[in-house]
């Protein structure tokens, strides 16, 4: 097992991936889509949710916890609106396609608006934000999870909700702005990365049953559990809770898909996708300006540090990106074990390193 | 001049608002509409956003500065979609317009959205909330301000951004969720008001130009001023600086009118509005079954300290609502001083305090 980190070339990754998904049953298509959306993970930096979860997507299909190949179901719909049924489907492969149907509602109404239930795990947010932005659209995603319970309500100490991300996706006359965000104080799985290293987390992030707050992370494991705080912490924590209490009711209340239904569905989740047409409020190249504008303004205030200057979401990542494709794509140690692991599970082996 | 909290009678108050406002310009049903919605925010409790506004709102009339009556132009529409010019209307007149509009959108579309440029001061936006819970819709208000500067990125000490608050409405088969929070640390209003009151910050919500956290109000009107940090502060804050710049892309830049535009416009909004349709996406039972089940679960979670249970956003700002109808709306010293100017800038003698 390698002890330090290993490039390999984006385009057999891809392949390789797309491999043992079908080995795992899935369809070419469906194969091909969970492959590109998670290694676009991995380019944009977001490795807790990138090929590391190639194996869980690849046991999934195995047990019959994804459907391998079909189509969404549409519940409902009206002009700038759907709800869909994923029915398992994984979510790299049906959250593309209702962007894209989004889209197309925004186009004709100015948005579109698509929610689904039964998502099989959709990973990295940031990797689908580009369909929209590419096409000069506004995009708003939000994922929870039914399985899930790992936040507290702003005072409280036992977990309600889950870890739930928000994203943004904006276009300007460069790199779009690409923001992906827990509203929590973090997310489950980096306390799960403090334990496996024996580490405490960066801050008291957590609340203990005795009402106490730790940065130690074997209390989440523990049993009565510590529980997420809030975006906010001890002071601000009512805003963070506000948040995810937002987060909750546009995608579980809205596609009628909570806790009640899918509590014994893992890590599936349920969805909200919102597309905006810039052109059905004024002329694209406006938008776009003012756009520019608040980028120019902002990385014009200046650094509390001069070595760490303003940074605007997404830019990192997407330089980030660049390289890696030209570079090659970098896994960690750990994250390697487990593709190997994915290797030998789909019998399909691991390309070798180029460096 | 009174040393202590007084009680008025709603409708006394209500009516002795409108006055002023006509006497100020504004016709009768404008006058209504801005005397309306600034008391809906003191019943509320949003004391900093009530009738303490009403003489500037008499002054922008008397100066020229807010619109006496007339209608929004609209710039540019699709199905689901408007973008609205207000020509400096009163926010309070001109929201609820745009929120009956964006419900009928949805009644049509599945969602309606009206971005609003050039809105005088909109107030606050937890008054407004309830027009479209009343008729069973979800709502998401956001409001900025090109005139004013006073948040930081994060990791600058330099302001860039206004303090701007998310707001959102959702329905319940009893009292809806009303949730109206800013995305900063704290407000412009709230410095002020240590400011005045000679006190410190509950905490460090400030950055200095040297790039020091501080509790210390004077130094957001000292030149140059301290900046006010994003929501998540000195270690979460990218998470704060990324809603806030959510907040300015899906109010400015899809209004088109950002701070090239507003500069000079002193308190005057851009807003984005948008109403959704729960029924869209299923049945309306049983998507109020899930917001019900939401708010079941979050109140069974138990609290660190058991004098202090968890709440749900609004429930205690429609608890004082109902009481304040009943036994009379409640002001503090500092308030009835400018009551008294404004009444004495009118020429309308403020009603006598019931108790």
């Amino acid at each position: 097992m390698s002890e330090r980190d290993c490039l390999f070339d984006y385009n057999e990754l891809l392949d390789w991936a797309s491999e043992c998904l079908q080995t795992a049953g899935a369809s070419g298509e469906v194969a091909r889509h969970v492959a590109y959306y998670l290694l676009e993970g991995d380019l944009l930096g977001y490795s807790t949710h990138g090929l590391i979860r190639l194996l869980n997507n690849c046991q999934w299909l195995d047990r019959g916890e994804s459907l391998p190949k079909g189509q969404p179901q549409v519940l409902q719909q009206r002009a700038a609106v759907a709800n869909w049924d994923a029915q398992r489907l994984p979510g790299p492969y049906v959250v593309p396609m209702a962007i894209n149907e989004a889209i197309l509602m925004a186009k004709q109404a100015g948005t579109g608006t698509i929610t689904v239930r039964r998502s099989q795990h959709i990973a990295s947010l940031a990797a689908y934000l580009s369909l929209a932005t590419e096409q000069g659209m506004m995009i708003s995603l939000m994922c929870s999870t039914p399985g899930q319970r790992a936040v507290a309500p702003f005072g409280a100490k036992q977990a309600v909700y889950s870890p739930n991300p928000f994203a943004v996706g904006v276009p300007s006359s460069s790199d779009p702005i690409l923001l992906d965000i827990s509203l929590s104080m973090t997310a489950a799985g980096k306390v799960r990365q403090a334990k496996a290293n024996q580490q405490k987390l960066p801050y008291k992030a957590l609340v203990t049953e005795h009402g106490e707050w730790t940065d130690d992370p074997e209390t989440f494991f523990s049993e009565p559990a510590s529980a997420i705080a809030p975006l906010g912490g001890e002071l601000l924590g009512y805003k963070g809770y506000g948040l995810t209490l937002f987060s909750e009711l546009w995608t579980m209340a809205l596609a009628q898909y909570g806790r009640s239904q899918g509590k014994d569905e893992g890590d599936a989740n349920t969805v909200w996708i919102q597309v905006i047409d810039p052109s059905a409020f004024g002329e694209q190249k406006t938008f776009i300006a003012q756009v520019d504008e608040l980028i120019r303004d902002t990385l014009s205030a200046e650094a509390i540090d001069a070595n760490n200057p303003v940074r605007i979401p997404g830019h990192q990542a997407l330089a980030r990106k660049r390289q890696q494709m030209e570079l090659g794509v970098r896994y960690a140690p750990a994250t390697l074990k487990v593709l190997n692991k994915c290797a030998e599970f789909c019998q399909q082996p691991l390309p070798n390193a180029i460096r």
